[in-house]
């Protein structure tokens, strides 16, 4: 599929750049200004190169990422997520839309507490920013960047996802069996997404704790 | 150790009244009238005893089984939780309070969401309640009632816990390890706990939509 990453550094970006590169997987690389976003291509590329991997990836503005894209990854800070789609809102039209943002506030006594905006969820804030022709759907938010980019190693992680868009969720379903093995549990309508964008804040606490990069399973 | 359940009938209680009888606790059954505590009692001992289990438990009123325990586990529905410990407030000196409490809404598409109380959880709510001398630990959500119940078998899940006591945790996490084989998390203080209770109505939503009775492991 055509997969755009806007602001697709840092973070869970790379891991997702290079496990669907190696699943045969078309990468836009979307940023502010193109020429970033050619920077961020080129590093992506030679690691693809370095792993033997083919790629497919370019790089460009994120509205042209949008434009090209089948599905669309919101790689974006929580700051600046909706702001952002704002911005480019004429670049959507039914593309699959993927947020796995989350905002958190960090307290005096350094533990993490959920911060949502207040629209109730990162989801719902980026909603109201997409035009309602777009399909949005929550994902990804409690995946370890440094696990998943890893990608010689499969991840044994439930990925829990929700939207109000069946056909869009079964796109994503797929995407994630792409990156083996993760399974996806589907806990319903995008109203949902509070509970599962929630769940970040709790595992960084848990990781600056034990020290570890937890991910999560239902059994 | 002496552990009382306050409105301990249904949902979880049985499995840790049976878990704790087993690992040789005493256990206080409260109920809003010592006649109703009684009877739910005479069940637990039904049930140990055709287990086999030798059982230290007594049924008495709420207030008479929080100031006979040294752990008070408040078995209570959200939506009178705050307002019973209100009401018995006098019973509570230095115990160790632990509150598994979690109010959720049901939306009219059947979908489960949190709803915190005003405090920003139902921890909190129980914390204004209580006198200040009271050591609350927020524990035991996420447990499947039904498999909590099978006492025969072995339960490899995650129990995360916070709280504001280092001392009272570490109780929490013995008398957890004396279910086994479940682990404690330590997430953190009593702040994080809107994000533990967060994870119930989740966990809801997937047990409806697979009929699976989850909980939780983080790997």
């Amino acid at each position: 599929m055509k997969i755009a990453l806007l602001g697709g550094t840092g973070d869970i970006a790379e891991g997702l750049v290079l496990r669907w590169s190696k699943a045969g997987h078309e990468i836009f690389i979307g940023s502010r200004s193109e020429e970033k976003a050619l920077g961020i291509t080129n590093e992506y590329k030679e690691k693809l190169d370095s792993l033997g991997i083919e790629s497919k990836i370019s790089g460009m503005a994120n509205a042209d990422a949008a434009k090209a894209a089948e599905v669309v990854i919101i790689s974006i800070p929580p700051e600046y997520a909706a702001a952002t789609i704002n911005q480019i809102k004429d670049s959507f039209t039914d593309q699959i839309v993927v947020t796995p943002v989350v905002s958190m506030e960090r307290k005096e006594d350094k533990s993490f507490v959920y911060n949502p905006p207040a629209q109730g969820s990162s989801a719902f804030e980026i909603q109201e920013a997409l035009p309602s022709t777009a399909r949005l759907v929550s994902a990804y938010h409690n995946l370890p960047a440094k696990e998943l980019s890893k990608i010689e190693e499969d991840l044994d992680y439930d990925v829990v996802i929700c939207g109000d868009d069946e056909e869009a969720k079964e796109v994503v379903k797929q995407l994630t069996e792409d990156m083996p093995t993760m399974r996806v549990l589907d806990a319903g309508p995008l109203k949902v997404s509070a509970m599962i964008e929630a769940l970040t804040p709790l595992i960084v606490n848990l990781n600056v704790r034990y020290k570890h990069h937890f991910s999560v399973k239902f059994v």
